[in-house]
């Protein structure tokens, strides 16, 4: 009999720290599809660079098309290398509900990870990344706006200050846990701090920099200027749609629990959903008012959408996703000749699409979301709006009245291409001469 | 000694639960697993519909290119919206052995999940999403097959019955567990609920539209009209290459368990084998035959290889997965010039690369998975075959003699670009003037 | 009392067999990541196909991009068949510390994971496939050099044997266990064994063909012959960029424990680092020397970033992640003239990026990781040249002297696009006659 207790002792023994094993490798499991989560989601994020890249590609004219290609690529370095130097840490550490964390370089610390403790949840390079890459987008969305008459190495160095100084502060606001976190402001993946942020520094720089030659006509027409290669935009609104599936779903932060892999689901079905509400809304609006459906309103339509669903995707019924899309598309189609009535000139639409539709979406998680009020969301948009107004100002007249930020006016008539890089990008293609190209 | 057997029974009861907790934790990661698995290749299906409108962007005219990108996006969001209004639940809800779900709202109920209880192997939603770009697939194979002379907006009403009636209803009969499904018919990702169902409404609307001015002589010759943009068909062709690895690989509809996860492994080499399969053999014939190679022989080749491989890609040996992908390829070099002597002008061959080796690899299935028999997944091509005819010409003919299919002569002529959206594609470049052009 | 401790015993005996599940549950979640981790990792390079496809099209003149697509997607396809049937075995079969492994077909056997024997880590699929693409990559490093005046069926019986016998040989050597894995040689992701591999076959190939009419004058000017499409480069550069987080993440090989997630993030940031540097520092470079920059460097710099890392990304700190990525953007600014001045014609500057930053790269894990030496890099740097160069320069020469590896003058100036496959990549574009366009 005694044998037996000693065994059945042993046994339990043994037991205990296996079971602690068990337990530890479910935290481990959950740690590893948190990571993996952050890095595929990453990489899909990183692919709407490319978007970006292709559709600003295809909406300006054919002599500005190599400039507006090295211009996108070119941010996206400059925003990784200042999210490492200043950006990450200006955004997340310390903040403590304030105005903003701390200068210095970022490094990760996963030691304890290493040492068997997975409380951290995912590893710090992977958490780096994923925001890195947001970082890159709001970056992007001003690239299109300024297009076809900035000065390549000014408007690179005002992505330097963006991504390393003005996104980071504004971020840290909420997601590095600042004090609009605090006072229960809510966007789940940045339709106002990547989307509408990017909008306010590209509004401000259109202001400063004014319209390209040609744009307005003194009489007060409008003269549209069409982009010169419509598969390109196409493309690269497709990119952005499938990239949109990393920037909603990742920011769901895990995957690690059933819940979590619930809601990234939800969250997927929902953007896809504002995608399609966005743009069919837009095309039949354009077929109604102008008779004709057009491809870069729908195209504009769906990147609408998904700007709109970006601060609450997670909560809404598949219907109100439609719904919250389909007048994100709606304000694209309006928004479009506003800006233009105003002679705030928006090379391919970026105003309306990311800072409206930006704001739009913010305020609607409001209704979406029972968990928000209308009216915090109405301060973060403007606090937001207010502080990236303010600073890019600065940037750009600082940059203005130093080194310059507008092309000469011949240059801008022979395309930056010739003009900033030497190069032409397509140059076996006989070019039409009309006015305007 | 009391006290001992007290611990140890106490340390039983302290087990129990937690071994119940680390039987639950496994089950949660599976669900985990199977979710994000359908999340993943879903994101790589839905990249399928750029593929699609690049490859199509690429093989049409350029007057027609800013029609066939805005055709293929908005299919995707007309799609999208459908199978959550009527498709999902007409192809899932209670089809029990019959014919057809029910007509509702699809709704996502992950409460049991959220409460513990993962016997739903995963979350609806990522089903959801899995599913609905399938949907957008079958109707991106219609419209590069009816492209150059549809009108746009009954081309989007086409889109609306097919993608909300028509494809569900008959991927009900197997997806949906419905009579086919019954009968042992086997279609793994979708040869014949995808490939051949968007190929038979694509043919019935080729034939019912009649074909392009200009494309077929009075005196019976066949005048080649070649693609506008070869590199752009290309990317396109990659992009569906890739978006197969999530189109059959995601139809393994699991990850969790080791089986599914090396099944998935299978699924991918043999989608890839087949591909280069159907490429290689496509090439070498074409030289066999024309003394010289082609290069959208060869991209439509690799999609021969990729539709002929998609009903039954995990059970065949890599060896076989060549073969049925290389007579794919055969298949399609047949094809075109076949369609073209019925004079069933088929713009991108999708009748060639998707009806014919959709019915291929459907049949193909017999000799290379042994538990199926020839004779079923015969039936269940021609049963699919005819539903899809049917219905297709009952919707094209209703719009034909309403709202019309067909641009006018005229239009058709200037490009629809000009004639349907108002715009040009590549407005900088300098046209070509020449008969067909 | 009796009955408690007989109900005690059979408590455990329930347990144990519980709890060995449990521990075996983990195994497989283990062994599912793995594998998934190679699946998706190898979507992401099979993928960088088409990014090789899209910069060489955009690099090349537009007569010739149709051919040049159709050598991108047609060496795919004889990599995927050839790593079948030759390829994996002769890399990795039994290779022992020796020079080769055997001869003859691949073949998975899973089943003692189907078994619940998961001690295999991974499927064997997955890892073919994994393996597969890589193969794949290293002949995309050729077809960009040699383009514009190679015989297209002469290229693809060339990338047979690089495919099945020269790249998994030296691979074997590395990769398989062989005899500079034995030395203590580190290549993590291919910085030696894909990229300069494929460069030092393309440079013998580069030589023996010459270079193309009209490059370089008789008086020693060298006549810069631009691409037709600098967006498709663009795009390309992009896809090669995100491939490249499967190229260098998945080359972990594993993600089922928190270390090798850990390494993945830190490979995923020092990846994209390297990029960044690699593209600011030639940007910087070419406006130091030429007083402007240019997006075909900015490109290159970004592709020499990755190169450089390539071969040990997950050791160095990012500071030292963008330093390497630098001293390889600043590589290939200087080495491109330098190709030049040697009269060695590289069309897309293939050699400057996979071969001189493949070496860099690869010496560069001496200074970035201690458990290398600078020597032993050397040797299997020096080693896998003097292989690659030696065995392609007799499969060069023998096609050469037998069915002829160069076009027809005539042809060449042409265009390869009439000339081979007898159709162009852009009939409707009226184009630019100039000298060499």
């Amino acid at each position: 009999m005694k044998t037996v207790r000693i065994l059945q002792a042993a046994a339990l023994l043994a037991l205990l720290p296996s079971l602690a094993l068990a337990d530890e490798a479910v935290s481990e499991l959950t740690y590893i599809l948190n990571t993996f989560s952050f890095l595929i989601s990453g990489v899909l994020v990183m692919w709407m660079a490319a978007g970006f890249a292709m559709l600003e590609a295809g909406l300006v004219r054919s002599k500005n098309v190599a400039t507006i290609c090295l211009k996108n690529i070119a941010l996206f370095g400059v925003a990784g290398i200042l999210f490492y130097l200043v950006g990450y840490n200006l955004m997340y550490a310390g903040v403590d509900g304030g105005f903003m964390g701390s200068f210095g370089l970022w490094s990760a610390d996963d030691s304890a990870a290493l040492a068997g403790d997975f409380s951290a949840g995912y590893s710090a390079g992977s958490d780096w990344f994923f925001q890195m890459v947001f970082c890159g987008a709001a970056c992007s969305v001003v690239s299109g706006c300024v297009a076809e008459r900035i000065k390549l190495w000014s408007f690179l160095l005002f992505c330097v200050v963006l991504t390393g100084i003005i996104y980071p502060i504004q971020g840290s606001w909420v997601w590095g846990g600042g004090w609009l976190a605090e006072m229960g402001f809510s966007d789940y993946a940045g339709s106002t701090l990547v989307h509408s942020c990017g909008g306010w520094a590209a509004l401000t720089g259109a202001i400063i920099l004014g319209a390209r030659k040609g744009k307005y006509s003194r009489d007060g027409r409008v003269n549209p200027i069409p982009g010169s290669n419509i598969p390109l935009a196409t493309l690269g609104s497709f990119i952005l749609w499938m990239g949109w599936f990393g920037f909603n779903g990742g920011s769901a932060l895990a995957l690690g629990v059933a819940s979590s892999a619930i809601e990234q689901g939800n969250v997927y079905i929902n953007t896809n959903l504002a995608a399609c509400g966005g743009m069919i809304a837009a095309m039949i609006m354009v077929q109604l008012i102008y008779k004709k459906t057009d491809v870069t309103m729908a195209l504009n339509g769906a990147l609408a959408g998904l700007v709109s669903i970006t601060a609450g995707p997670a909560a809404p019924s598949p219907g109100a996703a439609i719904l919250v899309g389909a007048v994100g598309g709606v304000l694209v189609v309006l928004a479009i000749p506003f800006f233009d009535k105003l002679r705030i000139d928006d090379v391919v639409g970026a105003l309306s699409v990311h800072l409206v539709c930006g704001i739009w979406g913010t305020l609607a998680v409001a209704f979406t979301n029972a968990e928000t009020r209308f009216i915090t969301q109405l301060v973060g948009v403007l606090a937001i709006g207010a502080f990236v107004v303010v600073t890019s100002a600065i940037v750009w007249l600082v940059l203005k009245y130093t080194i310059g930020i507008r092309c000469h006016e011949e240059d801008e008539f022979r395309g930056l291409d010739l003009a900033e890089i030497g190069m032409e990008a397509y140059p076996d293609f006989q070019p039409v001469h009309t006015t305007n190209r």
